[in-house]
């Protein structure tokens, strides 16, 4: 992810289509946009909460796209249940996921930025209206991707297309780009000794 | 909702239940019982998250509930899509919701209890691996449900059944009573000025 005179022209198209964008939505006037959302904080539901969202799309007949930067992050009830509906949510759970363990870096890049590529394919569909990037903000924390690279991307998206980030320690640039930022926080996690994560809640 | 013995009576059975059920819990061994957790604060998300572990306990097969306190409540999406699935799905908006505008207190408290009489039966069956109370907080704050009531049958559930409860302002009692409890915080809700609230976003 160095600099290099490919990635300055990608940019630069980039804030072009960025502008062209902004300017549509001026001429559509301000009343109707898609939102850009970020839960972050660490207490539960900001993945819940985000697949709460796709299901409030669906239910207005919209259609969902679904990026997981982290794979079995404790949802695999929701990809079992989203993936019934495969004409109206296209979900993806990326790769193995970052290697905590291995501590291979470069790995872990090269699985963020193909993570980042799928997402890219759905914020350029305007027959998408809700895209939910799920724990993006681990990815970006750790430096995977590129903030700037990443917002201009949502920026540019299309209109009425509505993007939820989710994870915790969402970056100050982040925070700064959305419409919406909720925290999720722990007031009590008062599970007794010896009770195991529980089917449906946890995971 | 003045004391009666016929009330003393039915808190007693509801106790000895109680004990019964608490009795199975540690004969279960510790290791796998339904959790209770409340979902407050000002932010948002507060639903949608429930909503998300519906999908979640759906995705592993469980059967779910969900009663609405209050109609309107910001939720027609999932409403819609939910109802998709009456036999995994029993769905519940109870009345019109209560009277902010006709402040009729004891219409508001019938209503409620109505509405909590609904809830009890799903808290009854077995086969009901999630309950969603959503926005049971409100009619507890304005005190038309009698918290020990409430969490009296609350406990007395199956023993694997999950219950989620939402709404700004949980009592110390309910939190009190909780095994997790996560305030969503609103950080930022930096709507523009003339746009209006988004469809599978708000509501």
């Amino acid at each position: 992810m160095s600099e290099s005179p490919e990635r300055d022209a990608r940019h630069k198209a980039r804030m072009q289509r960025k502008k062209a964008v902004v300017d549509d939505k001026i001429a559509l006037a301000t009343d109707e946009y898609g939102l850009l959302l970020v839960h972050s904080g660490n207490g539960k539901g900001k993945s819940s909460s985000a697949f709460g969202m796709v299901a409030r799309a669906l239910g207005h007949g919209m259609k969902v796209g679904v990026v997981q930067f982290i794979k079995g992050a404790a949802t695999t009830g929701e990809e079992a249940f989203f993936r019934r509906f495969p004409e109206e949510v296209s979900f993806h759970v990326m790769g193995e996921g970052f290697t905590w363990e291995t501590q291979d870096r470069q790995r872990d890049i090269a699985k963020a930025r193909e993570a980042w590529a799928v997402a890219r394919r759905l914020l350029d569909d305007d027959e998408i209206g809700l895209v939910v990037l799920d724990e993006l903000n681990i990815a970006l924390k750790y430096g995977y991707l590129e903030l700037d690279e990443v917002l201009a991307d949502i920026e540019a998206r299309p209109v009425l297309q509505h993007v939820v980030v989710t994870g915790r320690g969402a970056l100050p640039g982040m925070i700064g780009a959305a419409d919406t930022v909720t925290e999720m926080n722990l007031v009590k996690h008062a599970f007794k000794a010896g009770v195991k994560a529980q089917k449906g809640i946890e995971f």
